[in-house]
């Protein structure tokens, strides 16, 4: 996992690489009358789907929607999915429900994309078209390397497809290297003891929160739990305590600010907060600055360091998660 | 809370006699080019929009979504939202996120729908349609009568607008009474010292879980987390051991079927399961039978009775969640 965790930049950069073979997919998704947008996922994929979400609602201004795989897989719906795009993200390629969930949206008339690391599986095949990764064996069960791949490539294919310019995208891999650099090594051991953790994103930081929470259930078996900041205050808050540790992850700009009201009823429900990334906020993670659209590649670097090291600590094994293997068959 | 739970079947009864009013409603839905589905809420109306999600995905064959509103009230996303449906779901119909960016689907070409418990709210005044539930005030924090009364109204709408009989639909107040009278005593003494509970279903019961992981958090202070059971295989599965309290919610049909391997695979993690609804899986909470659909009106009952009981074991006031008010306000 620390090794993954280390390649991230690296991967970034070869992705980087591949913009001439994203740059056609998008060309062909530019061809078609998309109209909306349905992304499929399980895991950490979902996470990266989550983020896509706000990219094409907010860059493309697509209607965007996370599928419900068991509609098609379970309930055999039969939808007509003319003017959808059906963007299919696994790392692996290799759960049963979400290739007959893109099979069945393959037929319902929906345009089909797989983004996968794995460029011979049968997602990629049963899809139209296929975003291959390239991010190399990832050998940890918690996702790292593909987890960022995946948010970079999403990035690339809405920035191609919008039409717009990204001057920015040649810094990524050194500002990744850097968030990687960055100190975690107080808050890893401050949380030794602590049994119940809260991420809590906004916007472009939610999917953060979640990805964040998942590695912590997976390596360190913590009972974590992501909310977005305003789903939070709608019940949830009541169970916030002082021996409830909250992360905030706030991705400055217009998420960090609809998270300064969340950092206040956090703090008087008297549960102690370690804000991830902007230092306006009192940073306990300090996370190097990037466009804000671009935090979530930036902001889960030192989480999954987070989770890392707070496996060690707890003399666990994060690269054999108990109950775990890398491929999830699901149906 | 106790009063409002009781009051389910009157409620649900009342609603049955709004059914003219509700065809109208679809009637008017029927007329536009509806294509798409997008649901926007929060808290407990979430849980009856993803139900929604279900309903308009499985039985009307349309491509949905749940909404992300900070994408239009945040980051001012300029969609194009010709042919979507926009359903706002909100018992108080104050939230001003959802106000705001109902508002905004109106103005970005929806039909917009809004359904909620306060007919003269300024989320029923923004948007074209309204559909009143009339479950009379609900003075719990925790929605009980009006989270069922969305189910049944969408439910409602829903088969209105497919054009289906429901020749079931008379049934339904009484088998939600016969759900209030099946006995929980058993199982709130059991998870007196329960810390971390889980709540997993699938299709049709996974809004049911995520509403009772939330009336858990809101009333007992529950470490509680929701889960489908196809997501719950995808990693956080690892942190289930013997100190996990899982509840498996069976909508029977479809759902069970697809719960069974998440069932061994809990075993298999040594943690202690009860089951509700389905009897063929050894249900520790059986449910009144009813059509799968129409299982989220039946199974969410003793759960509601679950969390008020196990918090007055432990001492707490389930009127007044600690932190929480009655509306919402988030941004």
């Amino acid at each position: 996992m620390r090794a993954e965790i280390d390649q991230q930049p690296a991967v970034l950069q070869s992705l980087l690489h591949r913009r001439t073979i994203i740059d056609g997919i998008s060309r062909e998704i530019q061809r078609r009358d998309v109209r909306f947008v349905l992304l499929a996922a399980r895991g950490s994929s979902d996470h990266a789907a989550l983020y896509a979400k706000y990219l094409v609602e907010t860059v493309l201004g697509l209607p965007c929607g996370l599928a419900s795989m068991s509609s098609l897989t379970g309930y055999q719906a039969s939808s007509s999915m003319t003017g959808v795009l059906w963007i299919a993200i696994s790392q692996s390629g290799g759960s049963p429900d979400l290739i007959e969930a893109t099979s069945a949206a393959q037929a319902a008339g929906a345009v089909t994309l797989a983004v996968t690391n794995a460029p011979t599986s049968d997602l990629a095949r049963s899809a139209e078209l296929h975003l291959d990764l390239g991010a190399g064996e990832e050998q940890s069960v918690a996702a790292t390397k593909t987890y960022t791949a995946e948010i970079l490539a999403l990035w690339l294919l809405v920035n191609s497809w919008a039409g717009r310019q990204n001057p920015v995208a040649a810094g990524i891999p050194d500002v990744v290297a850097r968030a990687g650099d960055v100190d975690i090594s107080e808050v890893a051991d401050r949380y030794r003891y602590a049994g119940r953790i809260l991420t809590v994103g906004r916007g472009y930081s939610y999917p953060t929160a979640c990805e964040a929470a998942l590695k912590l259930m997976e390596t360190c078996h913590v009972a974590a739990s992501a909310f977005s900041g305003a789903d939070l205050l709608h019940g949830p808050v009541a169970h916030v305590d002082p021996t409830v540790s909250v992360v905030v992850i706030s991705p400055g700009g217009v998420g960090g600010r609809l998270l300064r009201p969340v950092l206040e009823v956090v703090a008087d429900r008297g549960a102690e907060v370690c804000v991830v990334g902007d230092p306006d906020l009192g940073a306990g993670i300090a996370t190097p600055c990037i466009a804000e659209e671009l935090t979530p590649l930036v902001q889960i670097v030192p989480l999954q360091r987070l989770a890392l090291e707070l496996a060690l600590a707890r003399g666990l094994d994060p690269d054999r998660p108990r109950g775990l293997t890398k491929v999830t068959r699901t149906h």
